[in-house]
């Protein structure tokens, strides 16, 4: 298994099963000099921990980070960044009964498929403890932006079909102060109110629901991102698609733009600056210094205490029901993990700049 | 300038500017022993010829495919393949008047942020000459992938607010046959109708259009795609956003699950396959075997005959009128640029699978 | 810092500082069903410990290596194995005195002009202690390579400018286990007698010696190494020569090459296979299926008692006598670094090759 | 094939057989706004033809260079630089009569046993041919390096076992310029003229020689590499191994610290500078803002008129006396080479430096 890295200079891999002893990331690249503690990343992991509200499962996750190699009196060396998160509370029991059955909607069969071993522990790599490491080297990426006045943060705008008042929460209003309060991060405090109704509703018949999450970049300086192939967008589209609950992104007016004439879309310029945004800050692929706007959707989490068709390692049909209590909706405890991932890719791309 | 290859160890680099001599890629990784002539690209290049119909420019670019290396006696060797294609019709001298002016929507602001340097002449990289390299390669994708039996086909589901009949033409019933015969490449006649008199009327009124165009691989084994950041959904969605018209990417149901309950969008197993394809062929980052299937939105043609207020280098506001005959739309000649983007990305995860 | 990864499909990245509280490796791409437990990897790391003989310094790393992903029920799964190894006895008041001071034949003056920063405790990222964690990923490589009946060797052939009897000792007549008995793992019983007397004998002088260590590759199939630039041949030297003592590296006839004719260098080919081995087992940059047998250049340990002439961060003149005691020579200690370095390569490359 | 790039930042991927139609490099990450006309590139080639003394061929290779992208008005854009040389006076009727034999110390055997392929066109891939394209990139990068005040050059130390007088011709003491007037680019007028000699004595014999190269780096800066894998040697040594007719690499005292003491490899530090240079400008892998110095040895040339003992793919033995004229030593065309690949690599960790 390759594909365990993402990014060029600014640079992460990942290592770690859900049921394994520990998880943990390396980052590699972050220049020296820049301040980094154990806490700084704590902080982030906190926001992604479990059993803070009704959408989110009850297993105790610790996720306390150590900082194993890089940093030398509270600064980063320039020398690899080595982040460890032990697994606690990992009881692998609740795995022995469906050790044989392909879940729907995971990766099971297809893991087994590539490599003709069946892990059962909870997921192995797809599980979603794997975006704990995520988080904490995004951490590492925060510090070095935050240092360039940059700032990344994201919120729900749909759940379960309920979507905000798009008229009065524009992007240019929301800020992740104003969100911060609301359980699911949603800047729309009716909406939220529904969605929580609806979570509980759906969360009582054993079921799961999806949603859209928004990704805000702030004080992004125009031309970062390579042109062609390693275009910022594509590369914020590959980091935010490699998390395993996303089926679909796009960059400002996104999929709206198949309804829109040229002069709709196209964003006029003054010598104030764009008039409008629906290229989403990215331009041919490099940035213009407008809001990076992105909005990711969110998969219903696949284990669900319903009743469903599948079959066995054996070959056998079988019904299963995913017992255990599982999260009702990966909103909001994914919205962290957009956020390290596209702040990954920011930094990648700051540095990537710097070499020209 | 990095960011001009991509694949892992199917690897294809671009080079080439709209207007310079000429443009071209180099194609690594492709096994030897492959059949590969300059008629087997040609056909894919043709396919992407401006002209054809009332969406397209009228200028003529041959796009006469040359084999430079990588061949010996019809069948590939092993070594890169370097493919050649000089560009003819060139004319810089419209590109005098505006050498000087930012245009809304293209990339002259951004490349200018990012080198200092204004190329002026027809976009440069940014243009959607660069995309013929991508069609030449992806030809020699498409050799590799017939050999194992996969096909990929795209065509348009949507253009100017104008969608296709999903109920009627889903998924499983379009094939490369049935849409080929439409100058939209649209499986809906219908549908198609319609869109071209759209076309029509907003040619005349100095705009264009955006779209939407659906992807899809038909006869990939289970088990391509490698997990956690380099997902066969992760890679998919960088190759597509790295195409300079598309603002969105979505996999299977896409932005629709954010509606839909776990036990509506997970795809339930029986030992004759999956009921559904919600997933859209890929599960946790790896191919299931079912069709893979995925959808981009095409923003409209930036160049535009309708004033649009901008800027010029030396700090004046600008009213910029698009003299010269542009594509209305990006549609049709942007469907084998998403094709061979989706076959490459596929030959390269084949081999990937080879090497575990 | 980036570069802290080598290989391409077989890839290993190390982390960690010799002051800090663990050092370890991250090895990716290992195919799936492999044997692999800690005591696998234990017994290579125990062939690194100091104190075994004369040479050595009494630093006592314990060197108990954890895996802590990346098996299930003793096998590879195909996700990245991560090797934690803590770093016990660590102290670094005895850096105290020195902590301003450039040694001389260290990283200390190349990493601070580099970072800007001065992390002195015990020669940071730069320190052997980081061979430590390639022994452990060379381990995994070991066990890969074992599956196809390829055996990595090595052995000391001058130590202070001792030669052993290259007549008697041709590179055919060395087994792993006729070295495995002599402390100094040197074929030549005579020779590693004297080489032991020098050592003693430069030990009480306050100074300290260099060699060369040979390497050999047996049971390895033609075919492996890319043409070009990653040639195997090159691929070995880097892998080599980023070994922090390794001056020089040679294959085959190596530096003689420059006094001999075409007919003299050439290996004549029967059906029966080669007549000689100039070569080296690789032509063209591609494994010939002889043995590969490499060279290495061991610098003397830069550490000495004896006086010597340097500066200090301050920019003061000093004279530096490094007190404490360390490695008299890189040899033996040094041997199973370069057998790992050797065989992640071929691990590497035999990868590589599946995948044509 | 993979493998035709190298580089991280400053990358060049090269294209082309001996006998295809062309050869050729992209050079991609080469900053923007640099000096750089085909003339630049142009007076390097020309250093690398043939016919201009007793060691070369008389093969008629024009290597005209044309620059077909990447530039703008005679600077780089920082878009990639494709270079293109075409083949000419190409004729395979040549290899007609040796096309199924296996010439010793050829890549031919090795290429047809990893791709099971025979282009026996000139040696294809591995033909001498490939390294004009290197030496057309290398040339982009010392425009680059120019920039900065650095310069690479090398020269002959040893041909066919007679060895420059390195009491008179020490490293410090020889430039580009005192060199330049001897065929075989050697600084010892004296050993020069014993070498030429020695070359028309072999080549009446139908033999040929091998020698060594120095290459030394003035003006680099200090802190140039980044350690543990990619240390500024190990990239070296890669660079300069994967050059076919190389088999060995040295760095400052090379092989001779296999006799040296700590105390007299070490170079002594003052505020004026380091004493000596034994370790050749690298500590730890980075540059200490020295001269860097290099040595390779250099395998005599393979194709000899003497008869040689050999197997074809047919399975039967051969004895092959190999007609036309070739050279009789890879030196002196060799050298631009070896300095197209060190500039390369320095060009890259100029860039990687950047993005600290």
């Amino acid at each position: 298994m390759s594909g365990n890295s993402i990014g060029f200079l600014f640079k992460v891999t990942t290592w770690g099963e859900s049921h394994g002893p520990a998880t943990g990331a390396v980052v590699e690249g972050c220049p020296p000099g820049i301040n980094l503690t154990e806490s700084d990343i704590q902080k982030w992991l906190n926001r992604r921990r479990p059993g803070r509200i009704a959408a989110s499962s009850p297993r105790q996750e610790d996720d306390t980070v150590k900082i194993l190699s890089g940093t030398f009196q509270g600064k980063t060396t320039g020398t690899p960044i080595s982040l460890f998160l032990e697994n606690t509370n990992v009881d692998s029991s609740a795995y022995e009964d469906i050790k044989d059955i392909f879940r729907p909607g995971h990766g099971d069969f297809t893991y087994f498929r590539k490599y003709g071993i069946r892990d059962y522990r909870g997921g192995g790599r797809a599980s979603g403890r794997e975006t704990a490491a995520r988080v904490a080297a995004g951490a590492v990426a925060e510090q070095l932006l935050s240092c360039y006045g940059m700032e990344v943060f994201a919120y729900t705008t749909a759940l379960g079909g309920i979507v905000i008042d798009r008229k009065k929460y524009r992007v240019g209003t929301i800020s992740r102060q104003n969100v911060a309060e609301d359980h699911l991060l949603c800047p729309d405090a009716d909406a939220a109110r529904a969605m929580e109704e609806k979570l509980e509703q759906v969360r009582r018949s054993g079921d799961s629901l999806g949603g859209i999450v928004e990704i805000v970049v702030r004080g992004c300086p125009p031309g970062l991102g390579e042109p062609v192939f390693d275009k910022m967008d594509a590369d914020l589209a590959k980091a935010l698609m490699s998390i395993g609950t996303v089926k679909g992104v796009e960059i400002g007016a996104g999929f709206k733009v198949s309804e829109m004439t040229g002069s709709q879309a196209n964003d006029p310029m003054t010598l104030d600056g764009f008039l409008s945004n629906h290229a989403g800050g990215v331009l041919a692929g490099i940035t213009t210094g407008q809001d990076i706007v992105l909005r990711v959707a969110i998969k219903p989490i696949p284990s669900i205490a319903k009743d469903q068709q599948t079959i066995d390692v054996q070959g056998n049909h079988v019904t299963l029901s995913i017992k255990g209590r599982h999260d009702v909706s990966a909103i909001p405890r994914i919205i962290p993990v957009c956020e390290a991932m596209v702040t990954i890719v920011l930094a990648d791309h700051l540095l990537r700049q710097k070499a020209i």
